[in-house]
């Protein structure tokens, strides 16, 4: 078994069944692929690579691993306001991956291209010591309809999908080896492996301003989208956090909103619109059941401005390289 | 400066040149990138990984390594009958990446950009043990002018652009630290490392049945055209050799015609013609300074036939992986 699995073992047996039998993937037989739009729209495009024993572990459960990637990608593709086309797949395989990694991570693949609607259209297979997954995404965007991460006006308003800061605790459980309970663990963990993209981006992107996801951090991101050219004035009891966080937070053991508030990994929403805009995009996030919250608005003054006293003095920018 | 190293200082110091002010790139500021292709087009997208120990050396010069991941994608881009349009390009940097070796990995991506009219769309950084990068490649091809990978009728004349073996020689040389001579081990030293993509396929596309890049080798490539459809009667004495490797062959001494058949990394186009467009393709390859040789031709009997005896028992197909 172990010398029959060569590249067009792993082709034919997991791979081919992801391209959902679409024309210009030539079923994975050609050194190259077509790709096709309907010429009403433009294409958004995005690549990223995660790395084991930095964006995951050999032991994972390799639909994590699926999770993770297909989420770092499409979570920048919703947030360009455009929807999942289809994606490239390099793959640098380390001697441990087998057939049963394979048939998990490929059913995890399948699970979420059916869930998103895009498929598999090529990519790259090689040998390498450890396991490193880049994965480049194609999104469908209507011509003039692209959005931008560094446009606003004064007093338009700060808005978050989601909650903030549930991954990073799950990470902090596992990486400290602490328990909060058999029930919080698991929820937070379940967070941190499996983290999940907001789709809302191209469904209220022509009411807004700007839009970005938060890989990085929301001060991290707050502060790209600003780009040194406004401030930001956040309401700290508007950051939208779980219950469960909430608790946690006011047991001041565990962990501190500072923290959490330079998090990476919470792939939410972050986007800027006009007041009149409001109701529009909370029907919109209400229809899709997609939870939403303002969590402050631009202002004139540079910087990240806090409503109460907060310690973020140990901030920094996340870098991905250093 | 060790510290100044960051992802911000990589794309500003050295990637923005590459992006040559295109609208779609948004300067590296945004997540992902737009990609607009005039609506008479559609999009080819090849993508491909090289890894430090397998594909180059930490000691090859950056220059080399540039050559090498733009010369394996634009091979595949031309093979498609599409020309280069756009890139992404995923690094993942071990600390001995510096200043000085990103000068001339840059410098060399830029020649080569302007040489054959593409830009740096967009890409991803990461920090990883070994130097490993992967690109993803656009070509553009006019609407129904898709050339295929196994597409043929029986007594298609089967063409190669180039010489072969030429690098699998300058690899020989270097890997078993022998000598030539130096002009000779100069010429093909060169060759290894400085590999040319051919240009030629979409000029004479809408004249082939196939076209495919002989990355692989000849015959390996072949036969994956070939797909066990039909087979191909080559005729040894046309393989076209370069005078320097022929005279190496009579000796015998170094290298066997049956090592160069199997030897990748030539990225030759090979090309499968009706007879009656045969004085069309000499000429566009004529008026392209590009030397074309005709092999052989489509048989109806499977496998790859020879005109007289040659020893290629120990043929195997290229497997990446493996």
């Amino acid at each position: 078994m172990k010398n029959k699995f060569t590249e067009n073992f792993i082709i034919d047996k997991f791979l081919k069944k992801l391209n959902f039998n679409k024309k210009g993937t030539y079923n994975f037989e050609n050194d190259a692929s077509y790709l096709s739009l309907n010429k009403k729209y433009k294409l958004a495009v995005t690549t990223d690579t995660i790395l084991e024993n930095i964006d995951f572990f050999k032991k994972d459960n390799p639909k994590s691993i699926a999770q993770k990637i297909m989420t770092v990608n499409l979570s920048d593709i919703f947030a360009m306001g455009a929807n999942p086309h289809s994606y490239l797949l390099n793959l640098c395989l380390p001697s441990y991956i087998d057939n049963e990694w394979f048939k998990n991570f490929t059913q995890e693949l399948k699970k979420i291209q059916l869930k998103y609607n895009f498929y598999l259209i090529g990519g790259d297979l090689s040998k390498s010591k450890n396991l490193i997954i880049s994965s480049t995404f194609f999104g469908y965007i209507k011509k003039n309809k692209e959005v931008f991460q560094n446009k606003f006006n004064i007093s338009d308003e700060i808005w978050v999908s989601g909650n903030i800061g549930d991954s990073k605790i799950g990470l902090e459980i596992l990486r400290k080896n602490i328990s909060l309970g058999t029930n919080l663990d698991n929820f937070f963990i379940k967070k941190y492996y499996y983290p999940k993209p907001c789709k809302l981006g191209p469904k209220i992107s022509k009411y807004c301003s700007s839009m970005k996801d938060s890989s990085d951090g929301l001060i991290g991101d707050l502060n790209k989208i600003l780009n040194n050219k406004a401030g930001a004035l956040i309401n700290l009891k508007d950051i939208p956090l779980s219950l469960r966080v909430k608790k946690i937070i006011k047991s001041k053991i565990e962990i501190k909103l500072e923290t959490l508030l330079n998090a990476g990994d919470d792939y939410s929403l972050i986007f800027i619109s006009n007041p009149k805009n409001r109701k529009k995009i909370k029907n919109i996030a209400f229809k899709n059941k997609i939870k939403i919250t303002q969590i402050g608005k631009i202002v004139r003054t540079k910087g990240i401005h806090f409503d109460s006293y907060i310690n973020i003095d140990n901030y920094r920018e996340y870098d991905h390289f250093t």
